[in-house]
């Protein structure tokens, strides 16, 4: 079976720098991914064709990144079986707050499973979808329990470097 | 030329007693409105047909409530060049707040006119289509001043009232 | 039939960099604007008179743009039945957030439609009383189509350009 | 020289139960007020008119009790010089939050006295008023000190029975 | 291959309804799930055992509802690597809102994936926990699909009751 | 009678350029206040003499500016007969939010009448302890009264330069 | 050495049935406790005497509950260099977010050590004043560790009863 | 007996600046402490072991910051009964409201003793611990006192600085 792919979307290149950290993550897990631009509100037919054909494009998992009314997670699900993952990202006066309820209060019947806002939250989002595509795929889990060991190693040294 | 209509829609059934209030505004000042139950969510290929169809099925204004991330009044105005009217509805343990950033926090380029939060924001709804179709319909415009004048009334009973 | 012009009202000069972003609009698609100065504290006579006098004066839609506990849009919209559009700005530490709620949570009866908090809301304020216009401008109603078009064409070359 | 006055508004028949605890505490204290239904929206011909003419009927304080976009409060304060105290009242699903913002936020140069949210806010502003005119009313300053004394009396007694 | 579980945790018996439907969109959906009760706060050890444990007990997702500082979603997914779904529980004063931010602002490293507040919430829960299986499981795809048009469908009634 | 003076408290140095404005705002208007820095929780006792000895020091209002838990304005409210106006200042975080709620949110009995958030609000309580002793002094009335001239004056002003 | 007491204080005798949850975790746990009334504002003289006669009488922690803009607790701790332990409650429409912020922002060099919102916000200060007595006292440590393996074994019985 | 020492304890090494604060102000106390990074999410078997291990090397007090899904604290109390005090760290958007949420709205059982948000937080969670530890340590109780009286001498100084 071929390895599935994630896609990632946002909703315009001023998303570009925080989705990148997804798409570092994903590289750095050896997950192939496919980074777009398609707006839920400037090309709304784009993101449901998109949506539509991912599935079938050997796609598994879709990451969703948007700022002020963040449509775009929700918008894609509406269009899609698999599993969407939304990053509500810092844009405007209200600082991702508005993202953040535009992103995670889904009606029933349409999940999208939401990260914390900003980047750390897209780069969680690339260590959520690797989870998901890890069921099937060990050598991915060993890689990323492979990096988990490493952060936890990382604290220890800031630990030791703390106690002097 | 035909008196333009207002297409109101609702993500669900559970929104049909707020955004009632707006199609009893409408009736009341004689203008056509149609109510419709479409989610972005849910059936969103049908909220897209809506939102096209539209301008040619002779709505001059398009109004839109749901609750949670609010995201259909965005939808509609994605796909309309009409103007959108969004209310925000109580729904869930947040009152409505999410859905008010969902719904007011749109991108620049594709703009959604929001109401106050609940019912007396789907009434206002019927009252702002109104005072846009009045721009040519002289006589709608007096049935607002009218309107608005028995409003003045009311208060004034009720502070005549209250002086005792 | 002369074509309908658009009154925006700022609440001091302090807002003016922001509501420029709506006369910008509004010119760019052809469609004539006074841009005025005049506070619902500070001058309310004058917001008023303006409003007042507003639809007399050839103008279809009132923009008004404020912060803080921003009154400027209600005010208008007390006075007037022309359709009344707010731009709460984002002025001192709550950033919008206190200009968004005196705009939106407007009682029954009397409506102001909303935009997105700061500068882009404002350019939407320009959108939105073009759509408005457009209802009975068919060639404005063009200029408006052209302006999406291009909008989604941007967001395409944006997309061609982070594919690679 | 004759003994000020109090007026109060409130912008609707709905408030009539939280500004009559204003009214009662201002009653039990022997200042004489007027009690008057008013809206910045939907009569602000009339709040103009009140507030103007406050100072030469007598009134030495406003109060003006709203909920919402609680414009009220300040719509009097920018047609008066007398100090004018707001009651952000209970209404809707924000429960006053959006009223505490709308009636304290004023712009520089025209301030608005805020009080407690609801009930309780609108006994305060009855006793804020009586403070101000027992500036030059000793009797009044009395019987201020005395309701303090009570309201202490009251307290110990609570305690003595708590501690059993 | 044997089919993956899901695990479903609980900080208490009071959190118990909510999860409940979750258990049966799974169920109803043939997935085969464990509820249990564990809390972060009072019984730390037996998370951590639920959680390393569950991987070599058949189960492909976790899903933890909690509320207030709800710390149950976070706790699990520091002990294993896979995916696991968040959904803060309505309780107490601030209605889910302290239980979302506790769930959703998770550190870079540690992904959990948040669900609406409340109820509805922890339904998607169990929806998106079948989307992830579902990649790898056609079968559990298909009643997914068949689960949406049936939805899609009961809204196309309700919009044709409403037509009337 | 002699005239009557404004206290105005600040809780430490860092406030000073706030509570300055205040000052600047009565001695352009020739009320005498005297500037002091007490702290609820650091100097409580001398927070307390202070508000007990005030009328008998000839001050008619007593201003209390401060941040974060803000029971500067409180402390003085219970020990004072004195009106009390609170101007919650921003510091740390949560921007003055914290501070709005700790000084408005006064219980019933003890009013504390509260300004804006920040520098400005500290202006507008300058102005409304001139309002309440405008009351009896004419001379004072007459100057708030041309210092609102010429804040509309400086409006039209700018309304003159902005339509050019 | 004597055993320390508990003292306990509320604002208000609404208050008592929360704070009365205090009391009964402290009695179960033989912890000697006195429950008091006194207001940070209508009985501020009083709460300073009892905050500085505390330690001479006994008393090893203080605890103080209160809503609103919640001063008691500081109050309290600008009086005392015992610890003192804050409970914000719920009263009023924001539902005790007032009262934590209140009571939680203290500035430095006066620290509040605040529980959760609410009834079980108060029994924890029960429990947290516990934890502080028992450092010197082994017998109740013992019977604090009694209670949390209850608390835990009672979560035991609930998952055994969950799991069916 | 042997004096107590406090376990100071932060999620990450970007915590630092801020808790050093704590550190600092426990060092002039004369009061020993340990620093150590360890996170609940990242880290968590670690943050068990010192919790656990904490009471039997001689630590009196825990105190733990963090920022954004703040759980340290609370991962903390739940394996110790040693008072743990929290100290909610300004991370990410929410600037700390989240952390605060996340470490004060802990469930009845298990307490946590939270500070105001960010770097004097942490002073006072310094405070706090000796606070504590000064019930059985006359000499620190000294130095508190010292210490407080210290900062009102500077207050004092400010204030004759500020009346000039």
């Amino acid at each position: 079976m071929e390895k599935k792919k994630v896609l990632i979307l946002m909703g315009s290149e001023n998303d570009r720098a925080a989705m990148e950290e997804c798409r570092k993550v994903l590289a750095d897990l050896g997950v192939e991914c496919e980074l777009r631009v398609a707006s839920a509100h400037r090309t709304p037919g784009k993101v449901a064709e998109l949506a539509v054909a991912a599935e079938g494009r050997g796609f598994g998992v879709i990451v969703a990144g948007a700022g002020l009314a963040a449509h775009l997670a929700g918008a894609v699900a509406a269009h899609s079986l698999l599993p969407v993952i939304g990053v509500p990202l810092e844009a405007g006066p209200l600082q991702g707050l508005d993202a953040l309820l535009s992103t995670v209060q889904m009606p029933r019947g349409v999940p999208v499973a939401t990260m914390a806002i900003g980047t750390h939250g897209a780069a969680n989002a690339g260590l959520f979808a690797a989870a998901i595509l890890a069921l099937s795929d060990p050598a991915l889990r060993g890689r990323l329990e492979t990096l988990r060991r490493d952060m936890a190693e990382r604290l220890e040294r800031q630990d030791a470097a703390v106690r002097g």
